[in-house]
């Protein structure tokens, strides 16, 4: 990964040049008991859930395990606490943009999909915070 | 001291211009079930843990309830389950030190703390985009 924006350009570099392309996911139907292992697992707050053509339909959080906790016991697959309505970017949008999707619906991730709606990486505020530390840096 | 006007705009802002003051925190006794709560409550993922007199001892995040989910019934109360080793920042910081703290620890906040150790502020990962995305907007 080598991104230096300012020096190359004044224009923002895209989701493509700095999303992680090695996204863990899972299924609606698993249990909200193996969600939290794998977000335990890869030390990661996010699971985009996609279904068995590889297309987003949720995604899952640390955040939404919480809900588990405190409802105890009524839910147990992934598709009870998951966010349906997943604000996603693209591979090619502008990390500004992206960075003003976080902001306005207050999330720290958003799922990259490509033209047929299928996972292509995911992009974290912490991804963002990186090549915005490195811009000053320099 | 001299001060270059030219230069000003180019230094990054401090950590005080862009942190949250209003921020939700427990303590290390109270219950797991009492931390998630808040956390869904305030649509946050960090708890600062603080004593008596308002000193971080600890962070307790959406992620570590997730460590309670798996582990079931093992921890109880948020002693059991925060991070003790917090990595915090000051008000007078800058942010782009602050970015790099974040990134160098995977991590997607920091406790605001002042000289005393008291607990100032937070600042997130979503924070950063927002100041980095009106950066490229403007
Ligand atoms: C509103 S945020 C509040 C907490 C915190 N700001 C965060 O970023 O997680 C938490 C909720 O946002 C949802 N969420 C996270 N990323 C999302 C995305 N890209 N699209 C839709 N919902 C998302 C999660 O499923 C969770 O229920």
């Amino acid at each position: 990964l080598s991104v230096n924006p300012m020096r190359e350009s004044k224009r923002a570099p895209s989701v493509r040049e700095i999303m992680n392309t090695k996204v863990t996911c899972i299924k609606e139907e698993e249990e909200i008991k193996t969600a939290a292992k794998k977000l335990l697992r890869d030390e990661t707050n996010h699971l985009p859930v996609i279904n068995n053509e590889g297309k987003v339909v949720g995604i899952v959080t640390t955040y939404d395990i919480s809900k588990a906790v405190v409802r105890e016991n009524k839910q147990n697959i992934v598709a009870d606490i998951m966010s349906k309505n997943v604000i996603t970017t693209s591979p090619d949008e502008a990390v500004d943009i992206a960075a003003m999707k976080l902001e306005r619906n207050n999330i720290s991730a958003l799922p990259v999909v490509d033209k047929e709606g299928k996972l292509a990486g995911l992009l974290s505020a912490i991804d963002l915070g990186k090549l915005f530390g490195r811009r000053w840096m320099k």
